[in-house]
């Protein structure tokens, strides 16, 4: 193997690596007890989505003949000088087990995401979990790269591997053992559906490794709910998870959802990522569970307005029909509104709409939707399909 | 004095009765430990506003000859039915010193405030602090009347005196020790300013009170804040009202509101009353604070979008200047906007604006401004000002 060749593992996108319960706060790398180690103030579980409808994908060679290190995001060169992808690249090498010769070569990165980036939908899990991915194939590192991906972004430690995956915080301060775990297989759980409702919105205003940790700093709420609620409640969501058991899965995940929102408007100032179309969807959704005699679907907020909804691929059509109906798109909507796995809508019958209580119809709220599902986690990809290095 | 005349104390509004401070939480009737007394899980303090910019307006009549209780709210006819409203009357009976006979007479009630009810501002806390007053002058009831006005409306016990006021909490099962107390006078602190920003908003979805009892039930946030927070807090903030320290005032009002609103997100389902553009004065007061080295201005939001912030004498011209150039009125408004105390307001000089990091100007967000001070509590007014029944 010349390591010069491409070397092209394409990575999970992770949108938004829902930490759909005792995540968020752990996920984002202010929430954590160590700076430099990246270390979380409690566990945390997410689902890593399917590479096929979102995911990063980056391409990382060495060379002697390279002059320097670079990095392309996006189709742009960035600066190498950021300290997140220093840390990664020292957790590499520390693991390394390519000679010395091999190891001083410079190196290009070149990372895409097909998702936006920087507007809560998880970009900087996936490419740091992609990139991990990459470099440890690069530099022949063998066993667990979590530790690698969490060096550059905290919540990118679970989403090196598919399915549902748990962080453990772990207790070492040298942060060896606050490594993430798979705790079911994407096929465990078949019929889980993820839709992602992309809300009209600019970029977020505050980045979430410095609204974690403005909050971690000076939210009181943040620590008891570290200490107080969520040892247990991630017991209860992973048997849930274990058992499918939906209903519980989705109380917890909104529940956790609302509590860590409410815990960074708790901050000084306050951090403020959900807007008022995130609300509405809130809205909407109990709404809609509350015409059932079952809990049909859970939300998840990340670092921003954009909801993630959990449910069973037997309402899948159904809710797309609600949100069609409540949040339809602007009237002059000229991109593809929907994407991923495609299906057939149902329109909602006036009975259903009648149980609903819920202002008139609203367009234009959302951008799109993304419907998707667990997936296997990162992948190796042939190198006929490498990224063009520019 | 004929029972049948009208008896008028004009009370003062109470936008929002502010509660500057550990209020939220116990001035809604929901976040109380008992339900039929209206008992509260915590201190709270308020500061009663001018009557002139803000009030209710109560006229209280008795006679022989009328049949049946009636009440008029702004002009509309109720129903007498409401068990709070049945809650206030059978308290004031119980502390009557008419005759047995004069106490069966019928009472007709007819009250108007001057401000949008159900909008958030303490509309209900208003209508109660007046009616108790008003009809503790009707049936001779001496003393305190603060438990009078806690039966119709939690906050409204505060209301009844002009002012900084406190509720306190108490211990004994019966409420009878659920009081209010004034802790300073509104001449104590005669620099002392505030502003209601009222926001373009419907009216709100979630009433105080079942928002309130909601979150009492489900957020463990909302039970934290009244055990550990409060206690303490609610001192300093007292201890800062007494010194006229406005820095300390401003810090813990903000942080109470704050806390407050994120102790409603976190119950199940939320309760959401502040929206975005509630955020974006958040954010800007935070950015104008940032601009000098003392906090020149506090913010704090009660069941509703609405900001009420509280600044100094000397700093009102200069926020309203801040005010009218990130947040302006609808280019189209016709309605009065500024409403209140006069006062000629400075154009914001270009190295202040330079030093605020705030998104372009938004016009519209805001629907009026009402500039107002700390007022003295309810008066009675002559006969001639009586409302007219229908």
């Amino acid at each position: 193997m010349q390591l010069q060749r491409p070397v092209l593992p394409r990575i999970q996108g992770l949108v938004p690596s829902p930490p759909p319960l005792p995540g968020f706060i752990s996920r984002v790398e202010g929430g954590k007890r160590d700076e430099d180690l990246i270390l979380p103030i409690n566990d945390s579980l997410s689902a890593t989505l399917d590479t096929e409808h979102l995911c990063a994908k980056t391409t990382v060679r060495a060379s002697p003949e390279f002059k320097e290190n670079k990095i392309w995001l996006n189709g742009r060169e960035e600066s190498m000088d950021n300290p997140r992808l220093q840390n990664c690249l020292k957790e590499i090498k520390k693991r390394s087990q390519l000679s010395k010769d091999m190891e001083s070569w410079k190196i290009h990165i070149c990372s895409e995401n097909n998702f936006p980036t920087a507007a809560g939908l998880a970009s900087s899990a996936a490419g740091y979990a992609c990139l991990a991915a990459a470099l440890a194939k690069l530099y022949r590192v063998e066993g667990d790269i979590s530790g690698i991906a969490r060096a550059g972004s905290g919540s990118a430690c679970r989403s090196v591997y598919g399915g549902f995956v748990r962080w453990y915080k772990g207790s070492d301060p040298t942060g060896i053992d606050s490594i993430a775990k798979p705790i079911a297989p994407a096929s465990h759980w078949p019929d889980m559906r993820i839709l992602v409702l992309v809300v009209n919105d600019s970029k977020k205003k505050v980045s979430s490794a410095i609204g974690m940790k403005r909050t971690l700093l000076t939210s009181e709420f943040l620590t008891y709910k570290a200490e107080k609620i969520i040892p247990q409640r991630i017991e209860q969501i992973q048997e849930a998870i274990l058992k499918r058991d939906f209903e519980t899965f989705a109380e917890h995940t909104m529940r956790d959802s609302n509590e860590m929102h409410a815990a960074c408007l708790a901050a000084y100032p306050p951090c403020i990522y959900m807007n008022d179309t995130s609300h509405l969807i809130v809205e909407l959704m109990h709404q809609y569970n509350s015409t059932s005699d079952r809990t049909k679907v859970a939300y998840s907020f990340d670092a921003g307005p954009n909801a993630t909804l959990f449910l069973l691929e037997k309402d899948v059509a159904e809710l797309l029909g609600i949100l069609d109906h409540y949040l339809p798109p602007a009237v002059d909507n000229n991109l593809e509104y929907r994407k991923g796995i495609s299906i057939e809508v149902t329109s909602p019958s006036q009975s259903l709409l009648q149980k609903i209580n819920f202002p008139e119809q609203q367009p234009g709220k959302l951008k799109y939707i993304i419907h998707t599902q667990v997936g296997s986690g990162p992948k190796q990809l042939p190198d006929s399909e490498a990224l063009k290095f520019h």
